[in-house]
């Protein structure tokens, strides 16, 4: 359990009293929490122009308007998620908010896509930063697929060791990003300001473009509105803010979301104003850097740092994941492991699930950022219009002082994200269709999950009040497994014969001489002990066994007493060496727990050497 | 164990006493072990060409002399290896005939070097019976390495049913394949005499080349020997056949190696007059039937049957890796259960490891054909060389009847053989590297394992002659692992108390106030059961239960009681249920029995619903 090489990767265990110590503050909660939706802008703008661009370069100006729609929703849903981080301080965000408001199905919709929705946010975050890294160093580029998933396994590794020392580490390149952005955007404007730099504007704003319809506009909009997935994260994990959590958590939403809107619309505008066009192998935010500053230093800083928020977005999903995993295994949906806290006090079960299907998202979408993206944004645009929808029920309900806003805000935000959903699902169907396969497949196993689980209860419970009558056993019988005459055999029939009344030997053969030998060396060894003799005409060593005990079984139920299958075992001295003992009595243990109603007992004898 | 799925793909169970219907005639053993060297020619004369086309167009004449001493390398061997047939006709080929004549490292040389070329054998032929396949529908491209993975399960399951039946399955395309050779060789040098096809000789033979080097001319005989990969199958596989076995299996390997000498002499010399230079997408067998032929039915009754050979070719190795696999786990060198023959007679076992290694082969290698034929010809060539070289020295000590004869037939073949070796050794060390590396980690591993398997009969011995004397037990501790007070403790309970003189019970909480809530349950429900309490500070259960265990263990030992640890566990209806139950009670025991010398017991429960 305790290996070194754990310890050394994990770090040493903590005690269950330390949780406390593990609490965030605003600062590192806004590097924890934030590189994903930051990291947003790596790819937000381009997906607006590259809609914009099949139509012309002249309808480049819409990506104006069009972004400005994107800030528009961004307001309400910062509003709409600083009310839900205040009424719902236990976190848990769209899940609980939907399971409370609009019942526990809307919940699962909700909870089932963000689950998929965190792994696809690792995939999409490590792909595109393993894109940049790939695009600096060419010559890695047959391993972008390796590359993608070692760096999935580090920020594993980071996760488990435990969130505040995650946060250290990566909080950083978090503000290293900001601040290369920040001087990015700001030296844009003002060189174009000054007039420094010829602006090589597609059109002007407002100009007539043939064939731009509503319906682009709108697929122009879904699109953009990638940008702000990730920006859930906080409102899901409240409880990992120091106190007071509520207050903290909404002004690091604030500001989290000031940042990020600032950020989109000063790339978007620099894009329009240097007449930026998407290219298939430099990204638009690149292009904008080598406008800006040549090919210097600032340059490859800001490639560098979007490469490792966009790795270190990643940890977003890792942070939120095992939250909600822990709160749909609350509620009985998900399997009991998800509860459970692993050394290093994190939810490691929740970490290790999330990092597995990340991992395999990967590698079946061979990386590729740009198919993983719609699927990406519809993942969140539904627990997003469901949490909105369910406060707005909320407010309706409760009509507590200033109401009105409240529902405003939240009517205004369930209307955006509704329309971007049909929008993606009208002009995106064709990579979207799998949500309609996972998500009620999903649905239908935490049921069957949660109905396991209390028939499970019922079964189990023992009624207090009632008097206990069970008859004790009259006496013990004991069926010893052998395949040879050997120490490990004397041991357990020494064992045998103190605990059962009974004591048989049992013997499968595949071979009638051999089987005939055994016998005989038995009888001359052990003359006490009686031997049954089983020939196996299928060469399968547990059938036999398997009727013979059946057998056993109806006389000792019929005689009221116990039967113990009990088998012996060497055990190696070394691990390596299981593999050289063909794994015969691991496999009829295993068959007997599952299909027997009766005792299975190992008797180990360790070697030596 | 007998699942319907299973049953279906492989068939009922066939009793040990059905074996003897499992033996191959000649005709049937050609198709089955005859397919690995038959589809060389698919890739044979390719290899040379490709060698001789870098110098230049000019050099291809080279091809034909070189063909004619590759075909003095195959009598060789034919002779040889019907030496061996006859003087080892309970089969194992290279291993035996090395471990016998040379010594045990020499064979374990041979004997390792043929289970990764078995793999190889395998990858190989499913990665080019793929290409076949790719190349002619070319929208299946991007899923070449699946189709691979896919092709070589169903050759597996075909192999798990059973030889015979295996035989009965490929049989029609070897044929198939061998007559739609036969039809292109005759018709090609009947038009090519007849004067209907103009002759595109590159060069008439015995041109002087600029450039052509002796170290040249050897690599693409050393290439070209590729086309004898698997002629050794014959002698590894004797006991297959019907008897008289050495006689049966003497005149296969003949008829074998008159059709491939056939077979590679008439293509070599078809490319040689038609001028065929090797090009990257169109093997040059196909440009040949194109030249023969045209576009019509026969040209692709040959590309089919050519990759259904290829395909079938993997067959070889699933005949022979078993066989050897059995050869050395008697010798000890392998672990034990490829000695157990499977349901359907087979040695399922091997089967299942060969399936495994080819698949990662063809992962690994992204089924790229030329990066694993050097190494295949390399771990063909060194038990070539080994076995002959053994039977040399076997004529040699035994000099019977006519041994001069017999001696100097093997003395070529060894000469010839490490010359290829050496060649390849010395022109192609870039691909056949690994060897170096793999091959004394396995002999590594077969010594390892064997003085394991040989220590281990040491310390179970029991000596008869000694007088058994064991003091039996004073009496029974029965310790029981609880986390709650249910059914199933109940049971387990009643159970503890009828084999135990006493019984404890033992509770670890992670949370101080439920542990002590039970505490207060358990001693109104069980008050004549004593409750130990230990709480887990860091989260884990099994920590504090092995160190209460190491106690009660000290104690029991000290008064000669027997410590059995009990662990009721409940069984769910359906196996996909057991997921949702953390795996707490599995791990401690596997913890226990491996780590502690206590018997571990489980009480099982079986869920109703």
């Amino acid at each position: 359990m305790a290996s070194p090489l754990k310890r050394l990767l994990i770090g040493r265990p903590l005690k269950s009293s330390e949780a406390g110590e593990q609490k965030l503050g605003k600062l590192k909660a806004l590097a924890v929490l934030s590189s994903d939706a930051l990291s947003s802008i790596a790819y937000g703008t381009e997906q607006i122009l590259l809609v914009l661009v099949a139509v012309s370069a002249a309808a480049m100006w819409y990506s104006i308007p069009i972004a400005l729609c994107v800030l528009v929703l961004l307001f309400a849903l910062n509003l709409s998620y600083k009310q839900i981080i205040h009424s719902y301080p236990h976190g848990g965000g769209a899940y609980v908010v939907s399971r409370e408001n609009l019942g526990k199905n809307a919940g699962l919709v909700a909870g089932g896509s963000l689950l998929v929705d965190y792994m696809l946010t690792v995939a999409v975050s490590i792909s595109s930063g393993t894109d940049a890294i790939v695009s600096a160093v060419p010559s890695l580029f047959p391993f972008a697929v390796p590359i993608a998933v070692f760096l999935v396994i580090v920020v594993t590794i980071i996760n488990l060791r435990g969130i505040t020392e995650s946060a250290s580490i990566l909080a950083i390149p978090v503000y290293l990003f900001v601040f290369s952005i920040v001087v990015l955007i700001l030296t844009g404007i003002i060189k174009v300001l000054l007039g420094m730099d010829a602006t090589h504007e597609t059109a002007s704003i407002g100009t007539h473009v043939q064939g731009v319809t509503l319906f682009l506009l709108l697929r122009a909009f879904a699109s953009g509105s990638a940008s702000l997935t990730g920006i859930e994260a906080i409102s899901n994990a409240v409880p990992l803010f120091k106190k007071p959590q509520a207050k903290n958590a909404a002004k690091t939403l604030t500001i989290m979301a000031t940042i990020l809107g600032f950020f989109f619309l000063g790339i978007t505008v620099l894009a329009f104003v240097y007449g930026t066009v998407p290219e298939l192998k430099v990204t638009v935010l690149s292009q904008i850097a080598e406008n800006v500053f040549g090919r210097n230093f600032m340059f490859y800083f800001i490639q560098a740092t979007t490469a490792l928020i966009l790795v270190l977005a990643a940890n977003t999903g890792f942070s939120a994941f095992p939250l909600l995993a822990f709160n749909l295994a609350k509620d009985k949906y998900m399997p009991r492991m998800y509860l459970a806290r692993g050394d290093r006090l994190g939810y490691s079960n929740g970490i290790i699930t999330l990092a597995v299907g990340s991992i395999l998202l990967i590698i079946l979408f061979k990386g590729k950022t740009e198919l993983l993206v719609p699927l990406y944004s519809v993942g969140v645009f539904i627990p997003f219009t469901l949490s909105q929808t369910g406060m707005i029920i909320k407010w309706w309900k409760e009509r507590s002082e200033g109401w009105h806003k409240k529902l405003a805000a939240n009517l205004l935000g369930a209307i955006i994200s509704f329309t971007v959903l049909i929008v993606l699902f009208l002009t995106r169907i064709d990579s979207v269709w799998p949500v309609f396969i996972f998500l009620p497949i999903m649905i239908f196993v935490f049921h069957r999950t949660r109905s396991h689980y209390i028939k499970l209860k019922r079964q189990l419970r023992v009624d207090e009040s009632m008097d206990i009558d069970v008859s004790d056993f009259k006496g013990n019988v004991v069926i010893v497994a052998v395949s040879d005459t050997t120490k490990v055999v004397e041991g357990a029939l020494k064992y045998a014969k103190s605990i059962g009344d009974t004591v048989i030997a049992v013997h499968v053969s595949i071979d009638r001489m051999q089987g005939k030998e055994f016998v005989e060396r038995w009888n001359r060894i052990h003359p006490e002990v009686r031997v049954a003799h089983l020939y196996s005409t299928y060469r399968s060593i547990s059938e036999p066994l398997m009727k013979f005990i059946d057998t056993a079984k109806q006389k000792a139920d019929h005689d009221n007493y116990s039967l113990t299958v009990l088998i012996p075992q060497f055990i190696p001295k070394k691990g390596w060496q299981n593999l050289l003992h063909n794994q015969t009595s691991l496999m009829i243990r295993t068959r007997l727990m599952m299909q027997r109603d009766v005792i299975v007992a190992t008797y180990p004898y360790h070697l030596k050497e």
